[in-house]
């Protein structure tokens, strides 16, 4: 049985990190799967999808790391040739990937306590996310 | 066809590397699918989920290469708000992604001859670390 | 329903990075289904698949911060046991992951306009790279 459905979420940029743990798993209770795949892809090039214990420190501790492995003001041949200043953002989603795959049983998502699924936009201005959720499962 | 099971290893912590190969083919054995996809996802957000060639040199390479990454001595808020000191096996974790899907055929998972599946434990202690994995095919 | 093929690709090693989009396409094409999953899986461990917005500039930029992140002249305990000189290559690859699960519906991936698949061969030599596509719907 499969079942599709694209969330939408309003992200800020620069690595931003929104918590879609309990809409995946609204959509896994609306396919009527109990055990199965939950892939959840990110459209566009300039954002991922990890795991991550949602809370401020940490958040923000991510955040620093990536502004460190590839800095908002770091030159690219990206930004100077298209002039949108966002090569730094692209290089972040390649590196992150662009989606997971967590699977499912008894109807819930198989996660540890302090493990939620994010969204990480990387762009560098506020975006109306797209994200789309594929259930594969019985 | 949907065959789910959980996998149980013991790990050292500081991005100790487990190979679980074989015990992930012996789930698609048990799975009796012949064509499909085995999706290893980790439990928790302080481990990952890769392929390396399993041999002990690249192994240490892969460890010092996250050491200079996210140090283990690193400052973080995360650490610094809980007390628990692993900020750096959290960031390692969400940059890695916390699971894999693997493509299988005739009942063998399609790998390299020298890549194997691959559990890295980053968290700052021994653990017993639980995986789940999903076999869907026929 | 399950269809898997083999993809075979020439790269020329150093983090080379290779559009399959369309290749990854027709196969979804050929499967007959219209909703799923095309799992992307590079068989070997030294090369990744991502998705990237595959123009020049910014391929040039991904590759100079692969270069920055783990040098290709960089000492490692691999190249020195085994004399093959790509333990910068391995320790890129087991970073970035082996493969991607990429949703597809009314037979067409699920994708950005400007987000294409891609592999990244990040070998010290020129390769003929197989990837697998597992594809799995109805």
């Amino acid at each position: 049985m499969i079942h599709g459905e694209e969330l939408c979420i309003q992200t800020q940029g620069f690595s931003d990190i929104g918590d879609v743990t309990v809409k995946v798993q609204e959509i896994i209770g609306r396919s009527g799967a109990l055990e199965g795949i939950a892939n959840i892809f990110v459209i566009g090039s300039t954002a991922s999808i990890s795991t991550i214990e949602f809370e401020p420190a940490l958040v923000e501790d991510v955040k620093d790391k990536l502004e460190e492995f590839a800095p908002h003001k770091m030159k690219s041949r990206h930004s100077e040739t298209w002039g949108d200043d966002n090569g730094f953002s692209h290089i972040r989603a390649t590196f992150m990937g662009p989606g997971i795959t967590v699977p499912f049983a008894k109807g819930a998502l198989i996660l540890g306590t302090w493990q939620q699924i994010v969204v990480i936009d990387h762009d560098n201005r506020p975006r109306d996310r797209r994200i789309f959720v594929q259930v594969m499962g019985e």
